[in-house]
């Protein structure tokens, strides 16, 4: 059914069906990326994912090297591929480690912002806190396949909760709610009201008798309506909105119904049907995940596979190039010790904010996309509290706690459920306005603010079993200057082609190079785009 | 705040704040059941659950013996407790294995159901098909704390997947579509249908004017519409619905909003809300759990703890009882021998279905109610797959897709995600007609129509990949007959109080004596439930 007019050889052998990927790769091979992704969609599958299998760098000249900027995961990934592919590579990288923002702190580290305040984490052995990057969707493919190739073992971020409390400072008395409950009753009052209307013949003109009919019947199934398609206490909303008692076992085993429903007002808060939405979100939709042990496992398998290539702690300043060549100057923030680095290519990752404030030689327009693309500052803070008590007194095993505080949320740890000792929840993400409060403060002020904000959401044991925290703000972070690029409509038009093209022997890089960003996915697809491309060029040079 | 009036003394000592648990723990102890509700409730969480903590069973009278029947959770629950609390324990089991319906079926494993038809199951090494329970909520307290307690290591039960496809043959064409996609639509053709009746003043009685507002705000946000109300193909609806393309990295990043919104009349096919409503019901809210390895590890756990205690292959036929106490009589299912059994008191977990034929000691009334409950005859599938396409095509990771097909659902696997090799998924869960139809068929013929059927959600690679299969029909299964009782509102009232209630020195425990039906929590809050009263009852007799 698929295929029939491009030839394939192994799909005519009938020994063996391809898998999908297979295929995929074949028909890229053969017609490009626009056959490919016809051939994708026509699959039958919504399209889901971007990435069609490893890319295919046949016949790279002889001795041709490429100087990557940045091993994060698109320069790591770039390295790895273009290494694969017979070219000679060279990773610089600022930091003393790979991974990028693809990071993890642990007891132990020491980690210093802009302005000079050093954090030293405390957490309790085997706990981390993930500043960047902590949850994968299962539709980020390119992740997931280089993840299971280089041996990252994942485990299920339980990222949709309905115990998880909603919180709003204009609703609900102020007093944290269950989201089940809150959309519950969301879900309900929305049911009555549409069939209050289709009962009213106010929607006869709208829809079709048959379908009056229907939509009648979905909104009692669906909002838990009575015969009357009224919302109201029973058993049955109770079901989906929590008991008063449940059902128990032996002589008083009966069920009692909770009668405490929430007014339409107050289930209207944004924060109800915010908290509804988010998690019908693209990247938010389960199933999503997150690796063993903390995310930097990521960043350490993929530096694994370029072992040697990585020099460390190589601060660049300048980006030459001229028509035989590149040269990088960087100097060691160790000894100081100043080199130029050569190659024929260059793969440059380094975030835009950095980047901007470099020697580089690249067009007027190529400077100013890399000016025009501002970065977000989120906030984020771990927080290791003595014992789980959010699984214990609140029955929360993974997932958020949603609030229109400056904190934002409150998301639970999804390893090691059930277990006795420290744990570490993430007690802010904080974004906009807020974040750029909390970045202002110092270390100890935001754990402050964090545990104040928190505890209107979990009153008895916030402070009580607070252990330990550390807080990553974007904004003060000196190797990336913010936590990732914030295209609009606007940039997108007039820059976004610019930056994403090679600039005679440079080619840009990263989540910044994509319409994935902030997400690990779009730093990897940007790589393989960008070094096929390069590829391209090389061969044709 | 709480617990004023109730003189617990580590609450006045001040040295260390007492845990929930502890605390209502204490609170049983001093004000009985009653008080505790009162209590777990003002401690300003919804109830979610009616464990209050093991059971205080001091003072047994030295020497006092109860005999269990049956070694379901149950029963090896009541051991358990009853032993621990000095009782004399003997547990007589029909089987040659604990767990009861607390079962996994592995390869090697042979099964024979009523009428004679064995299965020899095939399964790889390590894959299992739980053909009972297979999921445990995360309000079920009492099976949760026994996990911990008797060291069953409990994983992430998927739940909750967008990626699932929900079929039904009334709708879509008759074709699969996705939850994501189904649900948005769904979700936007309410808004838009509510927003219009707000703007056409159809609600001006029913709301007040600040509450139309938001609700006008609410509408968009959470249903998707644009500037006019209305829900339409856009970037924004396919960031709830998927993409025609989704955004990716470089030059071709750009996404492409998906055009193919579901009609109204579609949207409104039962499977689609049912669906969506399926995850919002009590005991089907995220998070659950399962064990790892395979349910019968809760029951071989629970087995563990009264290692010793357990009679298998024992066939009660006879339960009698006087003033003195009660006398079982059964035969060794393999050497045929006659025993009987002689105890002060007996806790009954036999499913009644098994207890109405036999020859039992208790009051018409009992009997009656013995003999009113029917067992659901659930059918349920599990498959081996050479390979994981769910995932690998399809980018499922757990959860269910529905179909309006006998088979009612397939689940994926939860275990070992994106591993190779061949996987077990539920091929399944069949229920009323569907389950009817499907118990008279041989096993070969079940799978044949699991194949057929699963193969409309899955058509390229259902049959390609299946490798072999067993399946459980409920109502053929020996030892129980069904899958669980099945109490109306007539039965309930006429018969639940007899049947839980002590006849004399027997009692009855299991999920048939709970109002949480079907889980396994049910049988263990009617096991803690009926075993308090035993002990009151022994101690007063």
């Amino acid at each position: 059914m698929y295929g029939g007019s491009v030839g394939i050889s192994f799909m005519q052998s009938g020994a063996r069906t391809p898998t999908r990927r297979q295929l995929l790769s074949a028909i890229a091979k053969v017609g490009g990326t626009a056959a490919l992704y016809q051939a994708m969609t026509s699959l039958g599958h919504a399209a889901e994912t971007r990435f069609p299998g490893p890319p295919n760098l046949q016949g790279a000249r002889p001795g041709a090297s490429v100087i990557v900027l940045g091993a994060g995961l698109a320069g790591l990934l770039a390295a790895f591929e273009l290494r694969k592919a017979g070219y000679k590579v060279q990773i610089l990288e600022f930091q003393n480690r790979p991974g990028g923002r693809n990071w993890s702190l642990r007891g132990g580290d020491s980690y210093t912002e802009l302005g000079g305040a050093t954090q030293k984490v405390g957490y309790a052995a085997g706990n981390y806190f993930n500043p960047g990057p902590w949850r994968i969707p299962h539709h980020h493919r390119t992740l997931l396949h280089y993840c299971k190739q280089f041996g990252v073992a994942l485990e299920p971020f339980i990222q949709f909760n309905h115990s998880g409390w909603i919180h709003s400072s204009q609703a609900f008395g102020g007093k944290p709610v269950r989201f089940n409950a809150a959309a519950a009753d969301f879900e309900g009052n929305i049911a009555e009201l549409l069939a209050k209307s289709v009962n009213a013949k106010a929607l006869d003109d709208a829809v079709t008798l048959e379908d009056r009919e229907r939509l009648l019947e979905a909104l009692k199934g669906w909002g838990m309506l009575d015969k009357d398609y009224r919302y109201a206490a029973s058993l049955r909303t109770s079901s989906h909105r929590g008991f008063k008692r449940p059902g128990g076992g032996g002589v008083d085993g009966a069920p009692i119904p909770s009668d405490d429903l929430y007014s339409l007002h107050d289930v209207l808060d944004p924060q109800v049907w915010t908290s509804m939405g988010f998690f019908m979100n693209h990247e938010m939709q389960t199933t999503m995940f997150q690796p063993v042990g903390g995310m930097d496992m990521i960043g350490k398998a993929f530096a694994k596979q370029v072992e040697g290539l990585i020099t460390y702690n190589a601060k660049v300043s300048k980006i030459a190039q001229d028509d035989k060549g590149v040269v990088v100057t960087y100097a060691d923030t160790v000894t100081g010790k100043v080199t130029e680095a050569k190659g024929d290519w260059c793969v440059c990752t380094i975030p835009l904010g950095i980047l901007g404030q470099m020697d580089l030689a690249v067009t007027d327009e190529m400077m100013a996309a890399i000016k025009a693309v501002p970065y977000s500052g989120q906030v984020k803070m771990g927080l290791e509290m003595n014992r789980r008590f959010w699984e214990e007194d609140d029955d929360i095993y993974g997932g958020h706690s949603f609030t229109d505080q400056e904190i934002g949320l409150i998301s639970y740890p999804n390893n090691n459920l059930f277990q006795d000792g420290p744990a570490v929840l993430l007690g802010a993400f904080a974004r906009d306005l807020g974040a750029f409060r909390l970045a202002g403060m110092t270390p100890e002020q935001r754990i402050e603010v964090a545990l104040a904000q928190g505890s209107v959401i979990h009153p008895k044991s916030y402070r009580k079993e607070f252990r330990t925290g550390a807080s990553v703000a974007w904004s003060r972070v000196p190797w990336t200057l913010g936590c990732c690029a914030r295209w609009n409509e606007e940039t997108r038009k007039q820059h976004y082609q610019t930056l994403v093209a090679m600039d005679r022997r440079i080619v840009l890089a990263g989540e910044h190079a994509s319409y994935v960003g902030c997400w690990m996915e779009g730093a990897l697809l940007s790589s393989l785009d960008a070094i096929t491309r390069l590829h391209k060029r090389a061969l044709s040079a």
